[in-house]
């Protein structure tokens, strides 16, 4: 007789099935086969040479995607969240003064995080889809002194491409580090990491223009963040992410031996390797260009339909992810309901303070062609004439 | 002219190339086609329906692999450790006291982690290879008083299966959750969550028996640990790992809406959902089955080529990792690396506590089977007769 209290679930003797289907929503974006038959190549040892070897591929990859020479450059185990907290929990400790922007989602995120350690948080607010001035910067950073002070490159909950240049210089002289995330912008906007604004920490994550599954997260460090973390009073809340732990997993520290921190994902960092070689033989330019022209072309069409931009301002509009003004009478749901079924393509409403107020369009790496806005422009053409609209 | 200051990598312009290799080590283990392709499969959204039913069969799957009926049963995006630091975040706060059972490596990283969020922390110490009696638990309990008591039920680096019953009634009787670590044993040696014991919190990882990928991590919660966690005074320190959001992403807490919490690593959980289908289909009893008749045919092997089993009891022995005394007069990074190089099979050295005393050899999942072990046996056997023996 079975020794068995909970029986083997029915459910698991259906196939896995899993539909293709156009994802054109702010990420994750569609993976090629390329990268996704890397992901499914044998695996080997988190501690083997030839994993090492990838990995020190992967940091030669995120230097060139980040332009930069920070030599504490690596991937987290972990999504975009978790290159979050691992940038707050090194940067940051209890009592410590934080200034976050919001307008959108992740200022707010991140301010969440650092409450969670213990940080003393201020904030400045813009509307969603506005952007902040370096003057208002600079007054804040004034007023709280904070230790980090962040900002979100892609604000992908409401389409917005914040300026970033006198930013880090700014923060320096306050004695702030700059820490900026770049997930939803990375590769599809020029992002210059030593050069423009002396970023201190920037992250990312793969399942955006990089086009490979969500699991890893690049993330890199100035020296001046290695400065401050490694005079730290206190261990990070997270032995996990403890910068020292990583950098030596990486590689980053120069010592000669590599001690064991936790087991790398390491398919999750094959698929990585092999996007960040995809981005390396296109070149980081011709990314951004493409991106460019083709969100230009995207946006001028939107208008010529009559739908409107949330992002007013042109320069702070991102080239990744476009948000459309929700349709004036339509339930938004309906439209990315009737969307998906008719035309098996993703595009999202609004999230966090977007929500109920946009429309999200992705179109990331691979994804960003002339093809596929047609194929957007057609699906939204559709979804109007046949969604209800109300004619208050 | 470039903007450019970071040239595209050269090294990128190789082509990845992965070897296949025996995975004997303590971990991952090799990922059979059936799961490797999985993960290959398109992604789709974190938040699209059918990701929500692939969800859904992890969560059936793992309460079969657990042998729990808990609603709070999931799937932490990340590996082991992750899993270790979800359940210490959510199930301790700052001030509160901690026993770590230490016999290897694994409670002296429970302990670190509890000691970074501000617990008290208090430790119980075998050596390397022992067990803890019921008796000497109870009196840490009575003596300590902690809210959680953490014990490995495999301990990877040391080769101990610890015994589980009556150390949960021990820890209800003082008001202490049972927080317990199978990373190394789930799936390989029985362990009825409900019934046994009554663990109240239970982690493991994708990439010992289930033969899956590293970067997803089974987790548990049993009511009584979501009692003291749904009345903590503070969040816990880390949003990603927060088990409010966790549950509700995972449909755990019965609200209807599912909110964005994180970018789930789809293709992942594709892979993780294959594994537990794989272990289903065969039967969690078969799999215990041919696990110990694996484990008992290596052990009477290697004590018939006269090597010593590290751990002496043998109802402790894990039956998915095998400590072997390091032999006498060798270097055991020699072994390791001449099998590594001769027969393309990865055993390794002793972790932490373990180190230099022993040779460690894991068969799991589709790796414990008596080829293994004779593919193992004779690597072993060359390797004695070929690595350097000091005559000391």
């Amino acid at each position: 007789m079975s020794s068995l209290s909970v029986p083997p679930p029915q459910r698991l003797q259906n196939p896995l099935v899993v539909p293709h289907r156009h994802m054109f929503g702010p990420g994750p974006s569609n993976v090629p086969p390329r990268i996704s038959q890397a992901g499914a190549k044998p695996v080997i040892g988190h501690m083997h040479p030839e994993i090492f070897e990838i990995m020190s591929d992967i940091r030669s990859g995120i230097q060139y995607m980040f332009q930069t020479r920070n030599n504490m450059t690596f991937a987290v185990s972990g999504t975009g969240h978790t290159a979050m907290e691992c940038a707050i929990f090194n940067a940051v400790e209890a009592r410590e003064s934080v200034l976050t922007a919001i307008n959108g989602i992740w200022g707010e995120r991140a301010a969440d995080m650092a409450e969670r350690i213990g940080a003393r948080v201020n904030t400045i607010v813009a509307p969603p889809g506005g952007i902040f001035t370096n003057a208002e910067i600079e007054q804040a950073l004034f007023k709280f002194r904070p230790v980090v002070f962040f900002l979100a490159h892609g604000e992908s909950s409401t389409g917005v491409l914040h300026p970033l240049d006198g930013i880090g210089q700014l923060c320096h002289k306050y004695d702030c580090l700059f820490l900026v995330d770049s997930v939803a912008s990375i590769g599809g906007a020029p992002l210059y990491m030593d050069q423009q604004g002396s970023i201190d920490i920037l992250y990312t994550g793969s399942q955006k223009v990089l086009n490979a599954p969500p699991g890893t997260a690049p993330i890199s460090f100035s020296d001046r963040a290695w400065q401050k973390i490694s005079q730290r009073r206190t261990k990070p809340v997270s032995f996990f992410l403890d910068l020292g732990w990583l950098a030596n997993y990486w590689g980053c520290d120069g010592k000669p031996a590599r001690l064991y921190h936790h087991t790398g994902p390491v398919t999750a960092f094959y698929s990585l390797r092999e996007s960040l070689a995809v981005l390396a033989e296109e070149g980081l330019e011709n990314s951004w260009e493409r991106h460019r022209n083709v969100a230009e072309y995207f946006h001028a069409s939107l208008e010529n339909m009559g739908l409107k931009l949330f992002v007013k301002e042109k320069r702070a509009r991102l080239p990744t992810v476009t948000t459309i003004v929700a349709p004036h009478g339509y339930d938004w749901k309906e439209i990315t309901s009737y969307i998906m079924k008719t035309h098996n393509l993703e595009i999202s409403g609004g999230l966090g303070p977007s929500v109920g107020l946009v429309l999200r369009v992705g179109l990331m790496g691979c994804n960003s062609s002339r093809a596929s806005v047609d194929m957007v422009l057609a699906a939204l053409k559709d979804a109007l004439n046949h969604c209800h609209r109300s004619k208050v």
